[in-house]
């Protein structure tokens, strides 16, 4: 079955789609993924060795629950907790177990990572032409660590299993079953609810969350197949936090809608005065506070980048390396060590334009705007 | 002398500019302006009866005195109070005294008020071809109101002279000279300062206008040729909660540089931990507030806009309201009354799309980013 069949698309489509497509090599093996969002098919979707790895669909976003779940919903909903960690994808490809990130990249880290910590040999061989998606989460993370979970490294949490070619999902109950049977951690499910329960529901749900820093929730018929999606204030101020250390780097816009949230969700939640204002007060610090601290560090002489840090065999931290590398990131090693046979890697991602642009205001550079 | 020549342009670039240029009129008399950014002429520049009145130029920014002063003034600096109303050239056209606005539109209620609080005929009389370059200021204000001044109403500050057509600035001294003499009211000034005391004066003139919520300083070459600007922490977050009371009509651009600007100046202004927090907290509250307030009004079914109050004799007022609607604008009278003759109007500018988007996110609409 040629590409385009697989895709649903006309010969037409595909050459057009064809255009957008990135080529890419893992461990000699060449493959194509698209980078970003096109209309006729999902951002990361890949194209290796014949056969079709579809994008993880855009998840839709409502800014007021009691509005937004009956107007989604008409029929049960699935809530499951939303990680913050990083997209991934597991496949088998032509024999070979791959972990690809949300953008359709095959990551080595991630591979080695997965192959070792899910049963994938006999899970494959049991449900062959599906892919396996969930978040890769814990503070030793290459792409976004975080804090809030008891993870001591990195973990994987399941929370879809779809078709690998049109990216059809599972139900939520077969889907949570079969990962139980598999032993493959997941994804905390809170519930399942009808519309109005839901709108009752989530609101508590949200609210502790929130008191444990985590990001949200994935709101699902029970089908799979329409998801919606609302995250905790802690979230919209974290990513507000992460933005405001490096202003010059992140859009406008990104930084606008989670400002946005937090406005509704101040309204929705009825807040008083008194909460109101600390809801304010944590906003304002998640965005002068990183940026001053940011502009600080530059102004006495750090060049300021992203920190991770990884833990895995030697080769596989190498390949990692190498693979940013061939990204065009570029890396500066903070720390390394060994642990129990382990490298654990310290690594700063270098960023350009915050520290251009902040050296060049600190020099007294005029704005004309 | 044609406008391509009053304008220093070649006859090329003049037909260039003029598919910019917009047609008004005012009391029966056509003019062209140009309401936006060229690089060949400043915003705002008017052609009306053979004479050019020119633009007020863009006044550059720095976002680090210590080093911005030094960088940009090489000789002794004039500071003088930035006032937060708007922008105002008066001027003589074909024996007549008009207002004009940033934009270059002629404002009837300008144009009335610069007549009766100034003393236009003699001035003019005095020095003709120049303008006078003013803010207009106070509580009942068509445009930008603003508390902070010991203003009833609206009274006019000068804060420049310049040649008409050229746009060539009289000096600071002899424009304060000027004004002394026909007792035309005008901006504060703090003093002239050689460039190292003004990095060493500046800062606390900043902190004393900030603690009146004042807006900040222009400074500039005693010849008025050169000039450079820095707000207030004040204004910064007032004109935060401005964009956040319509958030969905002002740039996220407009928000982004004023929240740079609260970085570098804590940085600059060596803060404490306790008073960091406190511009933090204050900036949480200048955004989330204003936005928590419309979308609560949004959602009481109320539409929400831009309320001003003006005072003037009543046909001045009609003529104000008149002018709105030919510039396309909505108004909604909110309160109408008399005062000792004076017709004091209340009014709203409608806006469109906060409440628009506030109400589809209220019913439900889901975000697809």
């Amino acid at each position: 079955m040629e590409y385009h069949d697989q895709l649903g698309l006309s010969r037409q489509a595909f050459d057009e789609l064809s255009e957008h497509l990135q080529v890419d090599s893992y461990e000699g093996r060449e493959y194509r993924h698209l980078p970003g969002y096109r209309k006729s098919v999902e951002k990361g979707t890949v194209l290796v060795c014949g056969t079709v790895v579809r994008g993880f669909p855009k998840v839709p976003r409502c800014l007021v629950l009691d509005e937004g779940i009956p107007q989604h919903f008409d029929a049960a909903v699935a809530v499951e907790e939303k990680l913050n960690g990083y997209n991934v994808r597991v496949a088998k490809i032509d024999g070979e177990v791959l972990g690809f990130t949300r953008s359709g990249i095959v990551c080595p880290f991630t591979t080695h990572k997965v192959r070792s910590m899910l049963p994938v040999e006999s899970f494959f061989e049991a449900h062959p032409e599906i892919m396996l998606c969930g978040e890769m989460i814990g503070p030793e993370n290459p792409y976004t660590p975080a804090d809030c979970y008891t993870v001591d490294s990195i973990a994987f949490r399941a929370f879809d299993i779809r078709k690998q070619a049109s990216g059809k999902p599972f139900g939520v109950e077969t889907r949570r079953e079969i990962c139980t049977e598999w032993e493959i951690p997941q994804t905390k499910l809170f519930g399942i609810y009808e519309p109005p329960e839901a709108v009752e529901s989530t609101p508590e749900i949200i609210r502790e969350l929130d008191a444990g820093r985590r990001e949200g929730i994935v709101m699902q018929t029970v089908d799979g197949g329409q998801q919606l999606k609302y995250t905790t204030s802690a979230a919209n101020q974290g990513d507000l936090a992460f933005a405001f250390e490096f202003p010059f780097d992140y859009g406008r816009d990104f930084s606008f809608r989670r400002l946005i949230r937090e406005g509704f969700q101040s309204v929705e939640f009825d807040e008083s005065e008194a909460r109101q204002r600390e809801r304010a007060h944590g906003l304002g610090e998640s965005l002068l506070l990183p940026m001053t601290d940011s502009i600080e560090r530059i102004q006495d002489g750090e060049r300021i980048g992203q920190q991770h840090t990884v833990r895995a065999e030697p080769r596989v931290v190498d390949r990692l390396l190498e693979h940013f590398r061939e990204q065009g990131l570029t890396i500066d090693i903070e720390g390394d060590r060994r642990v129990d046979g382990e490298r654990v890697l310290t690594f700063t991602k270098q960023i350009q334009r915050t520290n251009d642009k902040v050296q060049t205001y600190l020099d007294g550079t005029i704005v004309r705007e």
